[in-house]
C-alpha cells in the first residue's frame, strides 16, 4: 500500500535536502520519479528546487490551478511511475492534497510532500492543514533556535529585524525575512510587538 | 524544557486507555496530574473519561469558555503540577490550545492531548488544528481498518448503516454513529453517496 | 505489506495496556488475534498478560523452544489470524523473531511486540536486540524518571533499595525490585555503589 | 536537557547527507559544531565525510581506542560545543556510546549519531545495539528496495552478483558490494545460498 508521507519543518530545516536525497534513492535503483514545486516559490527561478547547501533539481510548477493527479495518471499510464516529491507542499491547495491522496490509493504510487507547517502568524497554511489531516505519516525535519531547542516556528521579520505580527501569508522575499525559533521564543517576539 | 504533545488517532483506537495510562504513570510515582476532558462528551456523564475497554476517571470538563491555562497555572500555585492531561482535545478552540502551550512553555509542565484528527468530512476539528500546528509531538494511535490497514478516517453512518456526508462536525450519539476506516476505504464510501 | 512491530519501553511504561488495547481495537472489529506472552513471566500466572492498570487476558506461554511461527501458521491455516501480539518480548531467541519477521512477509499478519529495551546493566535482552534489528517500525512507550524526564532504564535495587549492578539477567521477583529511571539518573545510581 | 540521537539505516538511504544538511542548520545560525567519523570509512580519505549526493566535509576520525567524550569535552571546555556529530556510527564501541551520553547528560550537548542498524548477516554491529539501547530517540531514515518497499537489509554479494552469506562484518571496498533489500527479499537472497 503506497502512503502519502508529510514532512514538516519550520524554515531552513532542510526540507529540500531531503526531497532531493529521496529523489537521488530512487533514481539510483533505476527507478522513476515526477518532482513538483510550488509556481510561486522561484527563488531558483520557477520550477526549480534549490537548498541552501547547494543541491538543486528541475521540477514541475504547481499552482492554485495545476490538477497534479491528472499530470501524475497521465505519465503512470506512459511509464510507471515510482515516487512523486512535492516541495513547498504549504502552498498545495485542499483539493490538490485530495489528489495526491488519489495517487496514492488508487495508483499505488507513494507520494513525499515536504513543507511548512505555520506561518509567521502560527496559523496552518492550506496544504499543511490538509496534509496534517490526510497524510499516512507526519515526520518532523528538525530546526535549530538559537538556544539550542527545536525550532518550530516561523518569524517574519522587518527590516530592522523587529517581529512582524500581520500582513500577507505569503510575502515575496528572500529568507532573510523569516527567522526559526523554538515556540518559547517566538512567543515572547509576537508579544513584543 | 516541557513538551505539548498531541497524540492524534481515529475514533475507536484507544486514545482514552493510552490517556488514563499515562495518568496512571505519573501518579504511581506519586507525582500530581490534572485531567480534562471536553463538556461536550458526556457518554459516561459530564467530565468523566471512559475508555472502551472498561477503564474510567474523573477529569475536570472543559467548554469553550474554560481558561485551562488560568485553572493549571492556580493550581500549580498551589501545588506543584507534574502533568496536564487532555481527553477529546480536538474540542479545544486555538486560544486553548495557546494556553496550553504557555503551561509548557512557562510553568514547565508537560501536556499530553489526546484527540480525533478529523471530522466525518475528512476536515480538522478546530482543537486538532491547533495542535497539530503548534505539538512539540505528534504520535499516532493506531486503529484499524475492517481491511486490515491502518484506520484513519472516521466515517458517519445513518440508521441503516449509510455513509453520512453532511451534518454538524459534532452530533450527540455513540459511538455506533461512526466506523473507523482507512482513507482509501473512507473516500469510497464518501463517493458512493 | 504486514510489518513487525517493537514497542519498547523500560519497566512501568505500560507495554501491557497498549496490547490489550490493541488487541481489543482488533476483536472489537471482528478480527483474530493470537497473543503470546514469556513463560517465565508468570506474575499473574503462566500464560496470563496482566497489566498494573487492571486490564488482564489469556495468551499462550512461550518458552525458549516455543516454534511460534509454526503455531501460527497452523492456526492461520485454518482460520485467518489478523494480527499476533507478543509481550515480554525481550524474552524472545534471536530465532523466535526471525520466525515473527516470516509470519509477516510470508504470511501477510502483521506482528506486534512490547518488551523491555534494556536489563538492569543497560544491555539488550536477547529478544530486543533482534528486534531493534529486524523490526519495521520501533516505538517508544514512555514511562517517566521521577525528575519528570523520559525513563528509559531499569535500575534493580536490593531490599534497602541500593542499585545492584551484577547478578543473572532475569530475576524471579516483583516489579518492586526495579525502578525506571532517566539515564542520567541511571548512571548516578550505577555509579555509586 | 540534551538528546542522544540514533538515526539508523540501511546502506545508501543517504545517511551522510542528513548528517551534513543538519551539521549546516547549526552552523548556519553560528553555532559551534564537532563532526566525527569511523578512521576505517576511508571512502573518500580518512577523517572525511562525503555523501553520494555530492557533499563532504572534513571530520574528526575514530578508531577503537579513541576517547570521544575526552575531545569533546577538552573542545567544550575551551569554546561550548552546540552540537556532536558522528557519521558510520556504527563503527563506535560500547564504551563510546557511554561517552556519547555522558556528553549529553553532562555537558548537556546534544549528539547526534547516523549509522547502519545490521551487517550483511542481518547481525547489530556494535555501535548500533550500543546507541539502539542507549539513545533517546531512535529515528529511521529510508531507502527503497528494487521492489518499491523500504529497504532495511544489507544484502552482500560478491562479483557475480550472489549474495555472500558469511565473512567478516566489515569488508573493504565500495558500495557496490553492497544492495540494500526490504526484508523479505533479502531473506529469499539469503536462502537462495
Amino acid at each position: 500500500m503506497a502512503k502519502l508521507y508529510f514532512y514538516y519543518a519550520s524554515m531552513n530545516a532542510g526540507k529540500s535536502t531531503l526531497l532531493l536525497q529521496a529523489d537521488f534513492n530512487y533514481r539510483e535503483r533505476g527507478m522513476r520519479t515526477l518532482l513538483f514545486t510550488a509556481g510561486v516559490h522561484d527563488r531558483a527561478g520557477r520550477g526549480r528546487i534549490d537548498s541552501r547547501i547547494g543541491l538543486e533539481a528541475d521540477a514541475t510548477p504547481f499552482d492554485a490551478d495545476t490538477d497534479i493527479h491528472a499530470l501524475v495518471a497521465a505519465s503512470h499510464g506512459r511509464a510507471r511511475v515510482d515516487c512523486v516529491l512535492v516541495d513547498e507542499a504549504q502552498f498545495l491547495s485542499h483539493a490538490q492534497v485530495l489528489g495526491l491522496a488519489r495517487i496514492c490509493d488508487e495508483l499505488g504510487v507513494p507520494v513525499l510532500c515536504y513543507g511548512l507547517r505555520t506561518d509567521f502568524r502560527a496559523c496552518l497554511f492550506e496544504g499543511s492543514a490538509a496534509l496534517l489531516g490526510l497524510a499516512d505519516s507526519l515526520q518532523e525535519i528538525k530546526a535549530v533556535c538559537a538556544c539550542g531547542a527545536k525550532a518550530t516556528m516561523n518569524l517574519r521579520v522587518d527590516g530592522a529585524g523587529r517581529a512582524v505580527t500581520s500582513g500577507a501569508q505569503t510575502e515575496i522575499g528572500g529568507n532573510d525575512r523569516y527567522v526559526a525559533l523554538c515556540r518559547r521564543h517566538y512567543m515572547e517576539q509576537m508579544r513584543g510587538c
